[in-house]
């Protein structure tokens, strides 16, 4: 807890001068003002974050995060075996061959692995961070799916990673997740903070069908009745209807927002732990970069609700990062732009050396 | 006339057993089905182009065609003077400080700038291809942009740039251009063909407002009638109400169909030379990736017409190939995904090597 409180404490507004020296800067570049649309406006968001004008992307990293969710196991709304989530941990420390790896090698990321909340055994890799609180997120129609003291601690603990990889060099980074079942414990995360009814935020998933979907529809309704969650309070739905990986990622949002770090937040997963950090710690949404709108049904509706536009919209509902690290390329265009294009003053003079000498 | 006659012959249709093959083989990447959604379909698009089930992205080019356009300048409805694209064009080739000099690095594209019509003075730079087939298309409210037989030119030109690019390796290509005045052109090249009508595809270009918007479309509206063009005919429309870089970027298109090269096509103006090549040659059409809804009035419409969906969508109205070139990156993403991806039967193999030396 006194992670947590201490880090929230550490955040501050984004400069609103820089934000205006940015914007300067941006119509001052030869092109016609706003021709670059959104990708102005992201550079100067980023400025502000930075607070500098001229900021800078060059280290990346992708946090990744996993966990268990048995609920989706005993429940009998799971898309896939409970080893898939550590049979993928494997994948993603050994072959490089996830899609995480493949997106992280085009944009130029590191991959940072985290076990929070991992049920079954994967290769002991020293490139998977341990942190096990728990095997697996309990089955929340029974009662809470972690104490409240570990649903602090996931949340403490993607603060600690986030803070390791900064002191390694971090200009940005992507959070993602890794965790068969978890579009289930997101759905009921979005339905209590939201408001909006657990039909119009729960999908397929991975890819479970029609009595499946009612069934998971049903579970998270019970979870949520049966748990008397606190709505004002994010580490109580954290503790009763969350997963650690969930929580990990929350926690790393609000890290990278109090030391100035920009986050892109990847779909569907990660905005239900955007919504907890936001909760928790209200000034961390200005650190947050909505990478783009998943495929997966109702996090459209979310959106909406946080009043962020996504920069992409391409079907995907992978997760792993990889909606996040396709916007974290965005944003490094966006900050070359603001960085590296000429002024028109500064073509003027170019224009009058080439007089001199021709 | 020979070079489009011989180059739109050899299009072939892109290969469908090469489409299910690619398809078969992103089924069997270790993800959900169908989880990178839209970047599937277009690393699948692509296998086909190329006609092989890897599709290599390596060699890119922006290859970026300059012309002016006197209707606008006559008619006081230009937002710059005509001096602009040719200080542009030496902005390009010197301080690589340009959005596109920008973009291209980001994705590691090389810059091909063609001088095809530009009326005004620029740096004498052999960066440049001089290929100026006349001063500036003419006033097309009093008459033909440009004779019949300098529309096929600008054509052949773009075919002929294409093809020595080509030459030189090249995998993907982003069409763009620079031209003061251009969308002026494209919205009656766009209204002709679409039958939408002029104030539908009209709008404000890179910053003309009220009364000069309105002299825009009575402008646009007037050159049709005067010229009274044959809707059908391509060329006919091309040198009536085009210009010289409109009609370049056509033949590149046509010419990058033609050696199953696919071609990323950059907003409003360049998707009225698509709407021009797919006239000239529909099988040029498959071999097309529309890489951006542009913010200016009416692109959207005509992305509908062509039953084209736009993979980004961020505000742009910059040109000069650079939502072309963001585009790139996303094939470049969605071909490595393709590539790199391990199979389900892979990451099989790569997990009972690890059991045997556990």
């Amino acid at each position: 807890m006194d992670l947590l409180d201490k880090t929230i404490k550490e955040i501050e507004p984004i400069s609103k001068d820089i934000l205006l020296k940015a914007q300067k800067r941006q119509d001052s570049l030869t092109k016609p003002r706003g021709a670059f649309g959104r990708l102005e406006d992201l550079s100067i968001k980023i400025a502000g974050i930075q607070n500098r004008v001229d900021p800078v992307i060059k280290d990346k990293a992708v946090l990744l995060f996993a966990g268990d969710h048995l609920t989706v196991h005993e429940e009998g709304i799971a898309s896939a075996p409970i080893e898939v989530t550590s049979q993928m941990l494997t994948n993603f420390v050994t072959c490089s061959g996830a899609g995480v790896n493949v997106l992280a090698e085009h944009v130029g990321a590191r991959v940072v692995v985290t076990d929070v909340g991992v049920a079954t055994g994967y290769l002991d890799s020293n490139k998977i961070i341990k942190k096990n609180i728990q095997k697996g997120a309990k089955n929340m129609t029974l009662g809470p799916a972690m104490s409240r003291d570990d649903a602090l601690k996931a949340i403490e603990t993607g603060i600690e990673v986030f803070n390791l990889e900064k002191s390694r060099g971090l200009d940005i980074l992507a959070v993602g997740e890794m965790g068969i079942g978890n579009t289930t414990p997101s759905s009921a995360i979005y339905s209590i903070i939201t408001g909006i009814s657990v039909e119009e935020v729960t999908g397929p998933g991975a890819g479970i069908i029609d009595e499946k979907l009612e069934k998971k529809i049903n579970t998270i309704k019970s979870a949520i009745m049966i748990n008397d969650v606190n709505k004002g309070d994010a580490i109580d739905i954290l503790s009763k209807v969350g997963g650690f990986e969930i929580g990990a990622m929350a926690g790393a949002m609000i890290g990278a927002a109090a030391s100035r770090t920009a986050v892109m937040v990847d779909g569907f997963i990660a905005t239900a732990s955007a919504l907890l950090a936001i909760t928790i710690a209200p000034g961390c949404q200005e650190y947050l970069i909505t990478a783009h709108h998943s495929a997966e049904t109702g996090h459209g509706n979310v959106l909406e609700f946080l009043k962020e536009r996504p920069l992409l919209d391409l079907d995907m509902r992978l997760g792993e990062g990889t909606g996040a690290l396709l916007g974290i390329s965005l944003a490094e265009a966006s900050v070359k732009i603001l960085n590296n294009m000429t002024t028109f003053s500064e073509a003027e003079v170019i224009k009058a050396k080439e007089r001199d000498t021709l």
